[in-house]
């Protein structure tokens, strides 16, 4: 299965594919990027399917506490130690970090080589991967600086979710779980009450995920307006995730993101996109998934503040990207903090999970 | 007097054009950026002009020492410590150093944001400023990191050419020479002669130097052919300029470059493209502008190694754009390492100069 945006494409399963198109490029130098989880679980796969190509390995801890510029110093100080000139290619190997650290260097090393992106969690397969958003998070803010370059194509395999932790899995689902909210309720019901802990076919999941992102991203690169409503659940699950990162108890970004649309589905009621019923279905349904993070070491006038920080906010007003009923979703909608408050409160009367 | 090209316009002193189009924009904030140089000599020009203009001042040290990422890494943190979102504009007021850095910082800051270029040296008014090229130096390597964005508008005033020291100005105008040198030999034979300590009327060359750079750059914006034409006398140029950086030894862009073009005007003698006579001729121009620099410093095993980490390589094979006659120039020509060393031996016999 492939998907074809107008830049590049995106396939699935591929290898060969894209193994002959790499062949073809006489690229001079390959580098793969790659951290040590998907080094040790990913990288023998790649090994496998492309026998023959030739690279050199740049390695960088995991975890997104370490996608920031001092990382991205060490990628270019490797390119350039190990000669990469204008014609070489960087295969980032990897989940979001990977891809958007990894893309931020490529595309910025001597004003851009070329990339491809092989991402390898659920979150960068459904969402992360899709859309040429790179970049490296900076004084605590995610993605605060980077640019918008796409890959020359990306190659998603479900084979790499057969490692990945269970909790990862959970995370990256969160963007499935959103793709469907704002854009097509029937994916939504058909997923909402998946268990995880099954064996499940991702193939149709991340296949329609990727249209459903492809489709708001091609209509709206440059998020001037439309591809606002890809950021439902992130205006709060950013700041919560930021806030937890500095706090050194960091969370999983999907495991913020639910907190985000549980809030901002909050938010969705309070201006009247949302009917009631609707509204306690769907936090019941993301309950049922998502444990309640720990919201005791929460500042909310520092998360509020935080969110004044947002990208895509304007003239400090918090703009908010929020749903009306399930599967459509409206953009541009300022929040007082007031009510912001409220929704924030209102997660926090659950009791914190001790499970995870 | 404005030169359109397809993304953006070069108005020359059009100020109150520029200013009113900023002031219909309603950016959120504005910002400038400056070094103590142009702190002092052209903010006052740029407030005389735009009296009402709200704006947050950002200064960074002057001198090419300083375009690297700690710079950059300040102006980032400063436009986030002053609240700049996605709805500001960067306006850079300086040389080369402040476009390429602040060009650099904006277009990566939250993926881009707008801004504009006030070129306030003669380099960078007929060069740096134009064709999009923004970045930083890495680990000694010019324009290492960077990327291609256009700016929204340049605005040129020869105005600040007054303020200029003499070094300033004629280094710039090795780029004027090189305008005239590859595309335009009527230019070349106008200009050559001009005594650089005379009061110039500098709007007509800056106005041809704009139109030259902007039509090659137009053909090729990112630099797959014909615009490495624009890189006569700058793969041995930059390495040269690099290596003095280096040593402690700084020399002006424009010094450098002409030691590039008059070694590079040998390699294209040595393969046929420049008649003796024409050579000889050339290199005498050259050498009545510009003093000879402190070769004695060279090590010319390490400036080849440097110039095999050139931008323009591929396979390690170091290329060169070359001249055929005067104001033609033609691009991926391969030289020996060998060639490469005769030519810089070839310039090392001449004298140091003792002035300057």
């Amino acid at each position: 299965m492939k998907v074809k945006t107008d830049n590049y494409t995106i396939y699935l399963q591929h290898w060969d594919e894209v193994g002959d198109w790499i062949s073809a490029q006489s690229y001079s130098h390959h580098f793969i990027l790659v951290d040590e989880n998907t080094r040790k679980h990913c990288l023998p796969v790649l090994d496998q399917y492309w026998k023959d190509l030739k690279y050199t390995l740049i390695a960088i801890p995991s975890g997104e506490e370490n996608k920031i510029l001092s990382t991205a110093k060490y990628v270019w100080d490797q390119l350039l130690t190990f000669g990469a000139d204008r014609h070489s290619l960087l295969i980032n190997l990897g989940g979001g970090v990977i891809g958007d650290l990894g893309g931020f260097c490529a595309s910025t090393y001597m004003r851009g080589i070329d990339f491809i992106q092989i991402p390898t969690t659920l979150l960068s397969m459904t969402d992360a991967s899709i859309g040429g958003k790179l970049g490296i998070d900076f004084q605590g803010f995610k993605n605060m600086i980077g640019l918008f370059t796409d890959p020359k194509c990306i190659l998603i395999d479900s084979v790499f979710l057969d490692s990945l932790p269970f909790g990862e899995l959970r995370s990256g689902f969160a963007e499935n779980l959103k793709h469907g909210l704002i854009a097509d309720k029937n994916f939504w019901e058909e997923i909402k009450d998946l268990n995880l802990q099954s064996k499940i076919d991702w193939n149709p999941i991340i296949q329609r995920s990727v249209e459903i992102k492809k489709d708001v991203v091609s209509k709206d690169p440059f998020e001037q307006g439309l591809r606002k409503i890809l950021n439902f659940g992130h205006t709060i699950g950013h700041a919560i995730e930021s806030f937890h990162l500095k706090a050194g108890a960091t969370i999983l970004h999907g495991e913020a993101i639910a907190v985000g649309m549980y809030c901002e589905a909050y938010l969705s009621r309070e201006v009247g996109l949302l009917e009631n019923e609707t509204f306690h279905d769907l936090i019941q349904d993301l309950l049922e998934i998502y444990p309640i993070v720990d919201h005791s070491i929460w500042d909310v006038d520092q998360l509020i503040a935080m969110m004044s920080k947002d990208k895509k906010n304007r003239d400090q007003k918090i703009m908010f990207s929020l749903i009306e009923n399930v599967g459509h979703c409206v953009f541009n909608k300022e929040m007082t903090k007031e009510n912001i408050l409220e929704a924030l409160q209102y997660y926090q009367l659950n009791e914190i999970s001790t499970l995870s």
